[in-house]
């Protein structure tokens, strides 16, 4: 909080006083804390384990939203909670409309939590919930082959590795950014949301204000590999060479990407008559925007055609690689239904066929192909029932089912008139911003992680 | 082809010459392949199987669409051979207006389809899926209990007590129709297309032509009698006692019926200001033909609030029971995944718990645990592949979108201007008529039996 109220102060602006005093209550906050759990330790069980997590990131955005609330801004409290959870979680969605003319320090706040939300879900997919057990969540565990394949042998280093892969590639991105034209503070506040495949941005008009090829080039680029399991680049550090298309959701996950940007671009050819070459680069950019979960947007790609409403429909399902920043089903979950499903074709034709499922040169145990079942039928009952309670608090359907599906993918921006993306989140009742906000998190968490504290026979002992 | 034929020649109409002409041709086409396909009989296999029952399927329907096609009804082949396959899977979307002004014998024609398409499908998912082997379909088996609960000791009776229920529900429902105030033609057709759950009309203003609160009530009943599994009415005559609440699907579905039923209601007193019995009448008669994907409508309800539209959208996912016309996803399968869903949470939090799976009295075995992941993943995979594609034939997201939906849950209308309960399929283009059709075919064979086709490894020996 220090940073952003440096950059208050130094600007001339009142706002630096939010921020300071947030800080402080957030220290007295945190000391009391401290000292009123003083003694011994609960015993740890995994319950508590789900609790403390889910915790722990709605404490942080509730403190989060504080410098918004308290600011130059004009938000509700609901509005202000929405912004800092769909910063924590890397949404990107924004309540706030002039971000052009907004004091600095909270536009660089805004960056800063969308940056430590990136880190803080990588650490938390690869370190925290592998420990929760085994079970349900052995996905992530064998997502992050973090310890079947030895990437590092000791988790200290792994976290080391993991930080500085995350400011390696956001330093280079800031850099990039700078050299194709960005003002140093654009530059540092758009490469820590990109890494953070989150979006938010300083303009209203997201990259679109810089009308550069150049940019849109590098940014699709760090998009892209800020959606790859991080693992990846810590391994490229490893004595064994680099070998990421072993990992099958990585091949899957570009493939989708190549093929889904031709087709955008081969539509604009035919239906808009764009230049290819033109057409290629802003759809490549706008398509890994999406699918990457990041939200950023050159213009607003909905006007294109419905053809390529369509494609960017879909790939708001998709989202990028489990073990990134990025959120959605991912590219991991399709990979292995996708064998499930036709392993059984197999299985259903010669009965009799021993077919073993293989992720790469894993097996694929049932466990985790229930997990992913369970977070398939998750998603979409979540995404079903959310819209259900948004139409409730009056949206229309379009509104209410693409502003659901891009809170629980953490995207960013929806479709259709009001929260497409060359709108925003602004005149949304309040009772829809915190139905948002709790969709976000739960996206963000793996749905499991929340849902879990609210089934009653979790808590019987 | 005969009653229509008949009819016409009654009331003086020209299109008898097609049904009697399309009649014969079948009659030669039939005669021809049965001479052809004389001599030793193949061996059957499994991918044989699911050959016949699309290719059955897909024969009935282009047949089916003949007289559409050459009678007085001015639509293109594509547009025939949608409004027969909406027929044969009792889907009930139509390209055609002006229903009112329509021959009685195309009328007569489209309501056998649909009438025929039940009983199809009823028989199809007890007798012939089930026999296509156990492994990935032994959810049918399990749904339709008809072996190891041993409800009639044989096959023959099995079809003869479906059939006698089919028909003897089926007259029930034409007397209370003419009773309450329908024509003798508008019962029978009415009666058909209800038992079906198909949804076909002989008006254009479907339920809403005869504006009777009487009507709606009776075809509220026998539409939920529809979409339950029709083995209860066969254990109706058992000598055993009749619990049909022995099926959990059964309670599941009544009780999503009433709770979303009442929840329109109150939204219609709350938004619209509408006295609350009339409202409950009409919310409930709307919501039961959605959810057990018959299609009727008494009036546009996608104009009664946004409320009600996120309802109505949730119940075309939903769908009636398995063994019954209805399409959707089905009730059992909700049953299956929430119980999956709740013995993993409890395992998560005690991992040494023992928790075994129940169905009513019976274990659900990971075979059906599969069997269930599989449809629901092709069932989300299809809506959102077909929706892209209709996207590419121009159509906007929300017609694109909701006309998959209907078309895989065989519903019959969609949301939007265009394809909803006001507006029909007439205007949209003939390669987004096909895919729709395909997309009817693949909901109503329950997706694996068509799908399987599509992989290549089935086809290698």
């Amino acid at each position: 909080m220090m940073i952003p109220a440096l950059i208050d102060l130094g600007d001339g602006n009142a706002d630096w006083r939010v921020f300071v005093g947030t800080a402080f209550l957030v220290g007295m906050i945190s000391t009391l804390v401290a000292v009123a759990t003083r003694g011994e330790r609960p015993k740890f069980s995994q319950r508590l384990g789900f609790l403390i997590v889910t915790s722990v990131w709605v404490f942080a955005t509730a403190v989060g939203a504080l410098p918004i609330y308290f600011s130059s801004v004009n938000v509700t409290y609901a509005g202000a909670f929405f912004e800092a959870m769909s910063g924590l979680t890397t949404t990107g969605s924004t309540v706030i409309s002039g971000l052009d003319a907004l004091p600095r320090g909270i536009l660089m706040w805004r960056s800063l939590l969308q940056w430590l939300g990136g880190i803080g879900i990588i650490g938390m997919v690869l370190l925290i919930l592998p420990s929760l057990q085994a079970g349900g969540l052995a996905l992530f565990h064998m997502e992050s082959s973090d310890k079947s394949d030895k990437v590092l042998p000791r988790v200290n280093q792994l976290v080391g590795g993991l930080i500085t892969a995350y400011v390696v590639l956001t330093i280079a991105c800031a850099v990039s950014y700078q050299a194709l034209g960005m003002s140093f503070f654009d530059a540092v506040n758009h490469a820590m949301t990109t890494l953070a495949t989150g979006g938010y941005s300083t303009h209203d008009a997201s990259m679109g204000y810089f009308d550069s090829n150049g940019l849109l080039i590098a940014s699709t680029i760090f998009m892209a590999l800020a959606a790859l399991p991080f693992v990846v680049y810590i391994r490229a550090f490893l004595p064994r060479q680099f070998q990421f298309w072993r990992d099958p959701q990585v091949v899957v996950f570009l493939l989708i990407c190549i093929v889904l940007s031709f087709a955008i671009a081969v539509t604009r050819r035919i239906v808009n008559d764009t230049p290819f070459g033109e057409a290629l680069i802003s759809s490549t950019f706008n398509l890994v925007s999406v699918i990457t979960t990041t939200g950023y947007a050159s213009e607003d790609y909905t006007l294109w055609s419905n053809a390529a409403v369509g494609i960017f429909f879909l790939a708001s399902f998709i989202g990028g690689c489990a073990g990134s920043t990025a959120g959605g089903i991912k590219a991991n979950r399709l990979v292995i239904l996708f064998l499930v499903v036709r392993a059984s074709f197999r299985k259903l034709v010669r009965p009799h066929a021993v077919i073993r499922l293989k992720y790469g040169n894993e097996d694929i145990s049932p466990q985790t192909v229930q997990t992913v079942t369970i977070f398939f039928f998750l998603f979409f009952g979540t995404l079903l029932i959310a819209t259900v309670l948004l139409t409730m608090f009056g949206l229309d359907l379009i509104t209410a089912f693409s502003g659901t599906l891009t809170a629980i993918s953490n995207v960013g921006p929806g479709f259709g008139q009001i929260i497409g993306p060359a709108g925003n989140f602004a005149t949304l009742p309040d009772p829809a911003l915190w139905t948002l906000s709790v969709t976000m998190l739960l996206g963000r968490l793996e749905l499991v992680t929340v849902l879990i504290l609210f089934f009653p026979s979790v808590w019987v002992d």
